[in-house]
């Protein structure tokens, strides 16, 4: 795939590359607050995603100095409250839900739904100057986005609740060493960095790396037996794809393997 | 509210000061151990803040140099075993439950049950030279007061089975190393770094704290699709309270906010 | 006990001493890989230890230079898929559920199904050149053994993510600073340490360790509501053993309590 143009409406950038897409949350001067046409656009962009066959890794990021401030509170909202907490609904759950790896890119400010949409993603890259903030009560709001299920389960009630009662900014380094970020790296070497680990994730085994992605998220809220039953039915499927054989070829002889995501019936008849 | 002299009966006292409350067990000659008075105590007075509408932050702690040595096992209990379980099982789901914001505030010992009190408070604050331990195998007994859920969920399985099955003792800032300390503070500013946590808190917006903090309690065990549909249910609430009001008003006027825990109609009746 | 000699089959060695059972993977030219025959031997060991009442302490570990390399991949497996899957969950959860403490005792690599095998444990000792990969999406395939269910309770969904999408092989000292190895020990000196750890264990008191361990399990998975009432139903078993007894006269005494497991009425029966 060649690379494409940037194709977005305004508030999201989309752009494609070698199988890596990137969506960049292109409201620069509110520091990418999310308005009632953002939420729209990603749940939009994250359907497309769904369907989209070539796309093997997804690049979240923000234009300019942010990442995102969170929802923005400078425009008027949708007259219907129950039409905008759906919207966030379908964000979190499509983003959680997708098949591809994502990484969240975040440099500057992460706040609010701003964060929650970050820790959202599978993997944080982050710089050391990063801001993250769960802003909701300074505003008199509750948690939102996830923040309720994600920050329990990434550092535990303890420290969810003061980052959430006390709406404590916390930067890059700090979030790393709770394990809210996955990886710190400077401001010059983040984009390379973040370039290089969507390259590895996209020329995986798109079907194990799928199915694994998954029985992570199960489990994290199954039963171990639970979880073990999840895996075993997932395994079976993974000997049924072009990817462990060429796995296991490629393991045999030392080289690098290339993984398709096909079936391996289909590559049998491309064989013949 | 001004300072309130203390009331308490002898094994806990009580005292209040601006909207927050302070608990202290208070057998000080045991290392404040908790013997079936203290237990009645510690249930009547949560049942009490949970009708106060003027409290808006709690401290827990220990009278002398100890937090809380565990159960007394040098005096004989009520010859009803359901009747003792009964009650630490009251005390441990009320103090989680409180709408309010908790801070278990540790100098010296926190040991068994004294150390899953300290750990069923929101954020907990001890001192470098503060003991942990989990002595409930050393005494052939099992792990109780809620130890066996908040363990696991704070550190994770691996950490939370050496401190129970080893009962090892640890220090305040492994304690903080491992997550189970939110904050360590020397001997002589303990006191003060307390007063100052509990003072944001209770100067806080109290419907968004009581809804962020019972989300996240809920969160820890729930999925992300009831985690997400808890949060879609709270935050209309909170747009109901004057607080979101004021907190958006001094956020347009670079003020501080001024919350008071009331609802929206009730601030507009009072203006007209 | 005295010492019993090995009378392992080849694949998994057996040795005894003084209540303290170790099984060794004995594969070493193949890195203990796991083939067919060495998960029924697992699968058989385990169920012994559930039956045996003179074993109060496991060392799992691997003979050589590795711990184990994860599914032997050169050989051909059995050819029906369900009956290898069904192994799999039967060992995990056979060592999950396994009433006595259990300790894995990681030298060189911890592979795959092997990492998992060591994080079904209860404790993990590892050295620091200890290497450690969720190698499964590099062959091809989905996490297993548990993975799903162990790595994000153990170390949060973001990094559970990191270690089994990317694959990345990990040392020993990363691997305890992010809490999937309990204590990391020098080469020379990591039999002794785990030889003294599985005697503490083996000194504790059974029954409140198998009850300690049995509700830490389940609470990582329960509400706080379910984990206080398995842990009220847990607490009275505890005090009709002999060793809730001998505790707290060994603690009257100032003197080391010495555990028998037993009943305490069978013990007032022997004094009369």
């Amino acid at each position: 795939m060649a690379d494409s143009a940037d194709t977005g409406d305004d508030v999201l950038l989309t752009s494609d590359r070698d199988g890596v897409r990137t969506l960049t949350l292109n409201r620069p001067e509110r520091k990418n607050a999310l308005d009632a046409r953002s939420w729209v656009a990603l749940a939009d962009a994250l359907r497309e995603l769904k369907r989209d066959r070539d796309v093997r890794a997804l690049i979240l990021t923000g234009a300019g100095d942010a990442f995102c401030s969170g929802a923005d509170i400078s425009v008027p909202e949708d007259v219907h409250p129950r039409y905008k907490l759906d919207r966030l609904t379908d964000v979190a759950l499509a983003l959680h839900e997708l098949a591809i790896p994502t990484i969240a890119k975040v440099r500057g400010v992460a706040v609010g739904a701003g964060w929650n949409l970050a820790l959202g993603c599978d993997l944080v890259v982050a710089t050391p100057e990063s801001r993250f903030c769960q802003i909701f009560t300074k505003r008199g709001l509750s948690v939102d986005l996830g923040g309720s299920w994600l920050l329990p389960k990434l550092v535990g009630l303890q420290q969810a609740k003061r980052l959430v009662l006390l709406a404590d900014m916390i930067d890059g380094t700090e979030a790393h060493g709770l394990g809210l970020v996955t990886w710190v790296r400077a401001a010059d070497e983040i984009d390379g960095f973040v370039d290089d680990l969507a390259r590895r994730l996209a020329d995986g085994p798109p079907y194990a790396l799928a199915q694994s992605k998954a029985l992570l998220n199960d489990g994290a809220d199954a039963t171990l037996r639970q979880a073990l039953a999840n895996e075993a039915r997932a395994q079976p499927g993974n000997f049924a794809t072009a990817d462990s054989r060429e796995a296991y070829a490629a393991f045999a002889t030392r080289r690098e393997p290339e993984f398709t995501g096909r079936w391996a019936s289909y590559e049998r008849e491309q064989e013949q």
